[in-house]
């Protein structure tokens, strides 16, 4: 069960209500989460369903040049637009695994279509873990046949235990959403982001809804709310060869999401909702990390508002000064110079929950402490028209320890 | 005294010997080292001056859109041709210190006119330390005229601990170098780099030789071995405001270097061999680290091929797995992948100290650790002609105790 969410900076729409059960998956799914030995203990592989024939999907990737062998499998040869089971494990990432690799993925794919009765080219496969270790498929498609007969409608918490590596905090909800044509539920499962499985920051994301909602739909409300979300965190500044974010619509509520209705505002409103509340709990839980900041940058260039954030988001000096509460700010000016090269003499504020420390570019002789959870740092650069946000986490002693020792 | 000086990547050129003197400079040099009170003990103020008005000099500078006063003003205000003294502070950057700021630069700068008896315009000034925070001009000029009776032809290593801060390991060197027209000596000292001075990754390097060189000969021969020293390093990634490096040419040798002769190339190969070996030591200084490597890309396409070095010189996830001596090979698979976003399908082979773990982007079953002092990554992407290397630490516990607990 999720503890009680809350965030300065996600809030719960007034047509949404949450439900303590998230094990309850929307009508149409069913979920089962198994050990299939493939890590030394625990749940290690999951499987969702959505029986509905009709069941309509979207998903995105990570951008690596390095794409693990499920991701390039599930590009290739699913139909994103009509994704009915998804097989995930734990434990191995399958990546840099070449031939073999790929072969042990298409197999996993097969099996769980075998497995979920739906056909083999809509079903998404999934994996995280350590990377350039051949994947036992052996135990996977053992794996899959014994998660069959555990295939429930309120697996959701099972499934989300199995794709887990070394979270702390959960990461999974439960939404009842009200829409004009009656209520829906969304449910949604995800895993890690920054580190939390430390040897690879690999973001996976589970979406679930009994709302009907065209392909198209899927497509757009997923990517308008990933680039808010889930592009929009940083716990260490690296990309995962295996991030994958699935959303499958079942329709079996009956109630339709139609284009550019008031239906799919509120129901856009309560996916993204989801995925930034879930986008927070990964930065939350990164590694070692204390607090979360926000930084927000404003200005008249997108490209270099964007550039400062992640400058300022990724900044190790940055992180270990918040991480530390030492109030030196300086680290973040030089984060912003190092962002715009050669364009001094360059106007900048900097706050710090809204006291200004830097005016112009100059030390106002204000200082503000990096204490509490949350932290919002807002920069303005010269000019007006774009803004962006980073959500991040600092960076501590307990990062180093895992991270230094972890295969061996 | 310098410790003997060892790297596998850094190799004494035939036509030059080291002296243990680090001490006495080349002839026409002075310099002195006091203690003005800008730190809470210790020498913090130095200075340099080359008593020849016939003194050429280059000088090249940090490209953050954030500049340091002391940076401004000796871009704006000095002949860089020309430079026969230097004033330089540690305990403090001057840095988004404003128009009080500027105004304390240019007063140091006309103050250490008065001390080394050149024109103002003819002396450059620098300080590192921490950001944000007024210098104390009083301190400052006081200190300087103080170390007018100090100036001494042997007084490189008073200079040299003047702009030190928390490097563990000396960082100058005194050579004599072979020119076909007779020896001349180069003597050189740097600070810092990658958190050395924990606040701020300040590099700072001050090169001397009596040699006599044409101000455009100083220039090419700074630009070139800057590019191939302090620019291929990176201890944690982050630019300063305040990095500055100055070469300074008395001729008080009357051995002249012209261009495109013999001796051009003959001094070329001692500069580069002395910024490579300060480099190197900053790499090595790095807050806590214990080991230096070289990540070495190949490729076809120059602009990937920095990418992708930079990529993993500065990956957490590399860096931590170094530090933890953790044979995790897929974290630079990932970080090659991070660099080369959309590029899949990506074939790389990627070799530590010789041994090939990946092969085509595919694990080859092969380990390597990270042991040693000294690690060499090779990675080959598509395609050849272009090459690119980076000298990196790793991130351990000791860079996050010194940098959470700073100012505090």
């Amino acid at each position: 069960m999720s503890a009680a969410f809350a965030s300065r900076w996600v809030e719960l729409p007034g047509h949404v209500r949450e439900d303590a059960d998230a094990a309850t998956l929307p009508q149409g799914f069913r979920a089962a989460g198994i050990a299939a030995g493939i890590k030394p203990e625990g749940l290690d592989l999951g499987v969702l369903v959505a029986d509905p024939h009709e069941t309509t999907s979207a998903a995105r990737f990570t951008r690596s040049g390095v794409l693990a062998a499920p991701v390039q499998v599930t590009k290739e040869r699913t139909d994103l637009g009509a994704i009915r089971a998804v097989a995930a494990n734990s434990g191995n990432a399958n990546a840099a695994t070449g031939r073999p690799g790929l072969d042990e993925a298409a197999r996993m794919q097969g099996a769980a279509a075998m497995v979920s009765g739906a056909p083999a080219e809509q079903v998404a496969v999934c994996s995280t873990g350590v990377i350039g270790v051949q994947l036992d498929g052996e135990k996977v498609v053992k794996g899959l046949l014994a998660a069959r007969p555990e295939l429930r409608p309120d697996g959701a918490l099972d499934f989300a235990e199995a794709i887990r590596t070394t979270d702390a905090l959960d990461k999974h909800l439960a939404l009842d959403v009200e829409l004009p044509g009656g209520t829906v539920r969304l449910t949604a499962q995800a895993k890690g982001a920054g580190m939390i499985q430390p040897n690879f920051a690999t973001m996976l994301c589970f979406v679930q809804t009994d709302a009907a909602l065209p392909a198209e739909t899927c497509d757009l409300l997923l990517g308008v709310c990933v680039k808010r979300s889930f592009d929009r965190i940083s716990v260490d500044g690296q990309l995962s060869t295996n991030d994958t974010a699935i959303l499958m619509a079942s329709g079996a509520s009956g109630v339709a999401v139609e284009p550019e209705s008031e239906a799919e505002l509120r129901f856009g409103e309560a996916l993204d909702y989801a995925l930034r509340r879930l986008a927070i709990l990964m930065v939350r839980d990164g590694e070692g990390a204390r607090r979360v900041t926000r930084v927000v940058v404003r200005g008249g260039v997108a490209e270099g508002v964007e550039r400062v954030a992640r400058e300022v988001a990724n900044s190790p000096l940055v992180k270990t000064a918040i991480y530390g509460n030492d109030p030196n700010w300086g680290r973040i000016a030089q984060a912003v110079g190092a962002a715009m090269l050669d364009m001094h003499p360059l106007h900048y504020d900097i706050r710090i929950d809204g006291t200004l420390v830097c005016s112009g570019g100059y030390a106002t002789g204000k200082t503000a402490a990096f204490s509490g959870d949350e932290i919002e740092v807002e920069i303005t650069l010269p000019g007006d028209g774009a803004e962006t946000e980073v959500f991040f986490s600092d960076l501590g002693h307990e990062y180093i320890k895992i991270n230094a020792e972890y295969t061996t």
